[in-house]
């Protein structure tokens, strides 16, 4: 049954993105909302909205029941829950399916083969697709991890089963040093994901981060390109962009079909993403993990394909058909991402809640802002520091990139730090501009010898 | 040579759309601006700014001789003149070349072979282009004028011979009228354009408003498809889309032929638009004139094709090869402007200027904005009246219809009354989204007995 009013279950820039996805197809939509959200563009923006807690995440935008009582009293047939929060959460997903409410996204069945990491590595595997060398399991104990840390040599990365966002991820370049960051990550593991299973992968040192979004119908999983999302600070994504400008065709299109029998081989429903990493130098591809959710990063993709990913989304989860073909996915041009945060990129990017005070837009051709934010908004101290996403495209990479550069030119914002400055340096920097930087680069090179580097 | 510095002869929106152009072509743009206009966008985002005068227009952006000085004091090597203004002035044109500035533009002679609107008759019939039936030459008398009337039949429209923008206008519906709007044809055309020559055309009703963007580099005209611009108040455009919802592949593919055997019947150089009325029922179309300079609504253009018409336009001026081919260009999706200016839609369309208190502007996929408005800004009384123009695009007309419909209603404007109402209004009219109108439709059937018709 086609979906008539959505509850989004989410906060900040991609509430509203969903808001206007649900606006473009017709559809209603609800802002649920924490206390300190009450007063937000999502809120005033939404066709209604519902209160679902206090200012803190974990009283409302992780209430998994609360939200969908909410869902439910306000009439919407669907949820939304956007990124982070409750999107990959499995007994969330299905707990909606339980409550008569389509959850827009994977069955907790998939979410769940996808966020166990191991399990994940050995669909893959399957799949036909190549994952770095490393433990096929959690490892259970230092004797077995220390076997496999022979076997797949030194320096390894130990990585958090249920993991992600680079929380109880940490690198051994070692052996003496195996048992207590085993141990750390484990511990960090546990407290961040309820869950202290760890494994083991070769650590592969100056690879890019290229992930491929695929959309499936739980028939066929079709692609819309890559995006290369290598500048990090602290496995924290910065900047992404539409193609990637390290790829050989032949790459690209290796990387595509990898990530579509991946999404084949679970019968994958709804927007994914399937996370690699490139090794420039050989060439060579693996698999990391796959998300299955929107992603922060989507507009890039949007911006190469024309295709409204939080449209189809929705779509799908309606049941309609998806009217998709992968000849009809064309890349054309070129799209850049910058993530605007209220930190301060001199003293080690730390977030800085407080009041917008000035708020000027760039605007004019080849410009896409997706924002929440407006002049005199209180950025609140609970949640994440992202202020805007300006998504530059062109007919090309550098026609992308100027355009970017005279966006953040022309954007003002005062009442919070912004880390529009560095960006202003990143689109300066030769091997930014040149496609050769790793997931490392800001650390290793850009900020070598820096008062910074530390934090990076 | 290579343009290094452009000066921007030009003022609100347009002149930040011909800095960005100049920006992203790492071109360094300087403002001259009226007294009026120091604190503005335009002056802040410049490379540097200069006043050229007063704040009414006849003090500053119309003083030819004081912007060839202030450009020559500056070290610009070019001008750039927006639209309205000195944009279509051949006698500036030619100034500005004899002063060693680059006009971006046409030179004055073709300037004037196309200002001249009886000469540009002459020059489409002879490029065989469908012209309306009327006279071929202004009308030296009202004798003349009644023979040409009978012949072509009532009603009929006078028509400035220098004319544009729906001054020295006029319909005739019977013989009894003729003379006496004759005179005061004559008279508007004498005191807006310094010259009274008027010519009869055959009036047709009920037709639509489409043109041709087209591109020259002296050898050959390109074009970039066709805007449709039938929604106007008295002559003036309101909204602007391409495709046009009303035209065959056929008929689109032969205005678009006419056009470019237009431009290449006079070696044209830089962007053009050759307009058209279209007979939506016979399939017929008539040339009407000929604007030598970039449109407001070129937007669209840019946003099908992908397209940077102003960087073009500079590349051009300053002897680029302008490596463009007519297969290259290609129209992808859908794109509509909406002009949102500082009026008061109930008291009809009365321009008001005053302070922006609130200047929310709609953001996410599909949206672009051109404007040169930010919260705080002092609307001046001297100008034109638009505020911002809101163009959205999509893979077809509906997608881009219901972006239009969503950014408008999160558009947010306080401290000025704005059109933003009436263009939603237009948005939900049935006759509009069916493709249906033609240039008096607002006046004739969508405010068909409302108070205000009589102000359409």
């Amino acid at each position: 049954m086609p979906i008539r009013r959505v509850l989004v279950a989410n906060r900040g820039e991609i509430a509203l993105r969903v808001i206007r996805a649900c606006r473009d197809l017709g559809i209603e939509a609800v802002q649920a909302h924490s206390s300190a959200d009450a007063d937000t563009l999502p809120v005033r923006l939404a066709d209604a909205s519902v209160e679902i807690g206090g200012p803190q995440a974990a009283e409302s935008y992780l209430r998994g029941e609360a939200i969908i009582e909410a869902a439910k009293r306000m009439g919407a047939d669907a949820i939304h829950p956007g990124y982070g929060f409750l999107s990959e959460n499995a007994a969330f997903s299905d707990a909606c399916a339980a409550a008569g409410l389509k959850f827009i996204g994977p069955t907790g069945a998939v979410i769940d083969m996808m966020g166990d990491k191991a399990a994940a590595r050995s669909l893959a595997r399957k799949a036909g697709v190549p994952v770095t060398p490393g433990s096929r399991e959690p490892v259970p104990n230092y004797e077995t991890a220390r076997e496999v840390a022979r076997e797949v040599g030194y320096p390894l990365l130990i990585k958090a089963s249920a993991g992600g966002g680079g929380r109880g991820m940490r690198v051994v370049e070692t052996e003496d040093k195996l048992r207590e960051t085993l141990e750390s990550a484990a511990r960090e593991a546990e407290v961040a994901f309820g869950d202290g299973g760890v494994y083991i992968e070769k650590y592969l040192s100056d690879v890019r981060h290229v992930e491929v979004q695929v959309f499936g119908d739980g028939k066929k999983t079709l692609h819309f390109g890559e995006r290369d999302c290598s500048v990090q600070r602290r496995h924290q994504k910065l900047v992404e962009e539409s193609p990637s400008p390290a790829l050989t065709q032949k790459l690209r299109e290796e990387m595509a079909a990898a990530a579509c029998a991946l999404g084949d081989q679970v019968g994958y429903e709804g927007a994914g993403t399937v996370e690699f990493i490139v090794d420039a130098a050989t060439q060579c591809f693996y698999f990391i993990e796959m998300n299955t959710r929107i992603q922060v990063e989507h507009p890039v993709t949007e911006e190469v394909t024309g295709h409204d990913l939080v449209k189809w989304q929705i779509q799908h989860a309606g049941g309609e058909a998806v009217d998709l073909h992968q000849a009809d996915i064309g890349i054309d041009g070129h799209a850049i991402e910058c993530r605007i945060n209220a930190e301060d990129p001199d003293r080690g990017f730390l977030p800085k809640p407080g009041t917008i005070e000035t708020f000027i837009l760039p605007t004019g051709p080849g410009i896409r802002i997706d924002t929440h934010v407006f002049p005199g908004y209180k950025l609140p101290p609970y949640y994440d520091s992202l202020l805007a996403k300006v998504i530059a495209r062109g007919r090309n990479r550098d026609e992308a990139l100027a355009r970017m550069r005279r966006a953040l030119g022309e954007m003002k914002v005062e009442g919070v730090p912004t880390t529009i400055g560095f960006h202003q340096k990143l689109l300066n920097d030769p091997a930014f501009l040149e496609g050769r930087v790793h997931t490392r680069y800001l650390r290793e090179q850009m900020y070598a010898g820096h008062p910074m580097q530390q934090m990076l």
